[in-house]
């Protein structure tokens, strides 16, 4: 049986975890491959942390010329995240000849059309399953399986971090620190949490898929994005209280005027399928215009889920697949189809949900339903309670809008703060049936 | 750039579908194929039929040879449906030196092991994605996207006639009967529904993905399956009640002792995605030992939601990815593994729900529950409900058991069943939380 050598670039977990799949299920993998996946060194800077996978004597070093160098070296997988040093490796593994599996979306969406020029130069592929949805595969999907489609839109909660989050403040009903230090602990979140609840990581794997599904270049940056960090643990009361989850959702849509992108805090109606996705689980809701709503759920990070994927990528590279795929998509290319025209987020009509502050007294639901008004906004549902603290003089104002252009909501709002009567502190989220 | 002859053999609803697709959505598809894809022909029997779909003049003929025939013809679409003249027409387009896409699972579940040896004796591929689950891509997903995993477990709801009909007696409340006839006036079950509501269909798509999983080559008349058909608006109340729907679940999954196959109406419990899924959807949820559980969801039925699964394979024959997963996958194939043990039935454990026809007075609970108890067997949960009708001495009494082995639980009814105070006509079904 034929041998294809194998390098891991970072030995992290996810490293830790392809390595151990690759050692230990030989005989699997060689079955799915037409042959055997022999892996011969693994890359990492640091040789002295703990590491819960020992490895065979003088596999484990800090050389990554020991690879870029090896011409027996087939294929690398690159698991160092971030942009650099990643970056530069991955350049040179793809001028000495290697194909490159990776996991870095961050990479991806920052580098792509560099990183896939190069790769098209040397006449390499790069395989990245495993940069979105975790074990989903959602990359296959788009790329292949829904070929016959026009794609319309694609839904995602693609950051387990902020959704572990999210249903840990709906399930123990406890503010968002509490639960992002739950998720600390567990490991669902980095000491720094920035990248995953400010919509960074979320907006990063919507660049990708949106290249995929619509050929739109774009950058991740351009993606208008709130993280859920503002999310108040009463907002997710009153969402409940309406009949829906408040999910950090990533948004690509085709309209009429181009493409719609974005990732926000949005309130899920119960019943659907994204909002029964919980903890650490990502979904992807996919409609095309032959298969119509396609739906894909599973876990979006951790070890094995994620070197699951790796290793989808691994066998796919290695029996030649992706290499035809690359070559025929022609990925972040700059020929090809005309730039998408991106919507801008006044255009974009959808349904929100207000939380004001409002003075206890007569006259302000008036008012602000007059401003409302005049904007051409209906309301669909108001919750206003009676405050449990007698003294307390300002009271929560919960209001749920019909469709309406999000560029007059935001008219509407601006007027609606300046009232005597409204504090400091309205909330506004979008709102998904 | 370069082109592929396509022929199409068998002109039905998703022949139209795949037509259509082909004919106008030229630019699409050669951007995923890097090729054009020219239909040169489609076949079938009957030339009168009224066809809601043009064809260019002269591409429709009832000469099934005229593609067998033609060597500029590369890739033939089996949409025929059955097993004859299905199977030998397959033959004949392989001997010929066509690649075969099909979405015939009947003729893949009676005709496999035949085919696929054919094909390979040929050189040639058999694509099927739209076999199993219609849309869903979950052929790619099992043979590909999965491989690093030990596939631990697949449960799915396949057949959509019968999830049509299910969906239809819970939500408007209407007899087996009623939903039926609601499911035939809306094209979604045929006149002689037999194949699916029995199921038949679900246990010939179960026996390919359980080879495709498990490498278990099954006999899908192996498989020990229930219909819907006894399935009674009663119990769909009943079940709602205790907290679940019911659904016909078709599952392979492994155990200890080897695998376990059946297709059954099963009692789903409320807020698991499986009991979410209505009307003409399908799902399938798939546990592996690294990913852990992905969920797909999608239309298993229809003109295009088929006919966009049938592309994607027809995509994949052309640029050859199709050629190295066919070869390497070896399906089907004689050689190779051990058959895997199928674990008979009377092993399996699980939850069971019974509905009973009892005599409404004292005594008749205490010797049911008796009989039980001496079975080993635990109650989970009871109803037992005041008649409406004040003459009638016979009630029906409901229990949800504890997870039992179904051997004891056969042996425990027929003990049961002879009980002065039980009539005839008791029901029995898995329970699945």
């Amino acid at each position: 049986m034929d041998v294809a050598k194998v390098a891991i670039i970072g030995f992290g977990t996810v490293g830790a975890g392809v390595a151990r799949i690759l050692l230990e299920r030989g005989d699997r993998l060689a079955r799915h491959a037409g042959k055997r996946l022999q892996l011969v060194r693994v890359v990492d800077a640091d040789l002295k942390r703990p590491r819960t996978l020992l490895l065979p004597p003088g596999m484990l070093t800090s050389d990554v010329a020991s690879v870029i160098n090896d011409p027996e070296i087939t294929v690398a997988i690159e698991l160092i995240g971030g942009t650099e040093p990643a970056r530069s490796i991955v350049l040179k593994l793809l001028e000495s000849g290697k194909d490159v599996v990776t996991a870095n979306k961050a990479l991806l969406a920052e580098h792509g059309p560099e990183l896939f020029a190069a790769a098209r130069r040397a006449g390499r592929s790069i395989a990245f399953e495993a940069a979105v949805g975790g074990g989903i595969p959602i990359i296959a999907a788009i790329t292949q399986c829904l070929a016959a489609n026009q794609i319309q839109s694609v839904h995602g909660i693609l950051n387990s971090t902020s959704n572990f989050i999210l249903s840990q403040m709906e399930e123990s009903d406890c503010e968002y620190s509490a639960a992002l230090a739950e998720a600390q602990q567990r490991g669902y979140a980095e000491a720094n949490p920035t990248l995953d609840v400010h919509g960074t990581d979320a907006a990063q794997k919507l660049a990708i898929l949106a290249h995929l599904a619509f050929g739109a270049r774009i950058n991740w940056r351009d993606i208008p994005r709130t993280g859920i960090d503002l999310v108040d643990v009463a907002d997710i009361h009153y969402a409940k209280e309406l009949g829906y989850s408040i999910k950090l959702l990533a948004v690509a849509e085709l309209v009429p005027e181009g493409l719609e992108l974005h990732v926000s805090p949005t309130l899920v109606r119960h019943g659907t399928p994204l909002a029964e996705v919980r903890g650490a689980y990502n979904a992807i809701r996919v409609v095309g215009d032959a298969v119509g709503r396609l739906f894909f759920h599973g876990l979006g990070a951790g070890q094995m889920p994620t070197a699951s994927a790796v290793i989808a990528d691994l066998i796919d590279t290695v029996v030649g697949r992706w290499a035809i795929t690359f070559r025929i998509l022609n990925l972040w290319s700059t020929d090809g189809e005309p730039p998408i025209h991106l919507r801008s987020r006044a255009e974009a009509p959808g349904r929100f949900y207000l939380r004001l502050n409002v003075d206890d007294r007569p006259g302000v639901m008036s008012e602000i339903s007059g401003i409302l008004s005049r904007h051409g906004i209906s309301m669909a549902s108001v919750i206003l309670h009676e405050t449990e603290d007698d003294s307390s003089t300002v009271v929560p104002l919960m209001i749920m809008t019909h469709t309406v252009p999000e560029g007059d909501m935001a008219e509407a709002m601006k007027s609606v703060n300046q009232l005597a009567g409204v504090y400091p502190g309205t909330v506004r989220m979008r709102v998904r049936d």
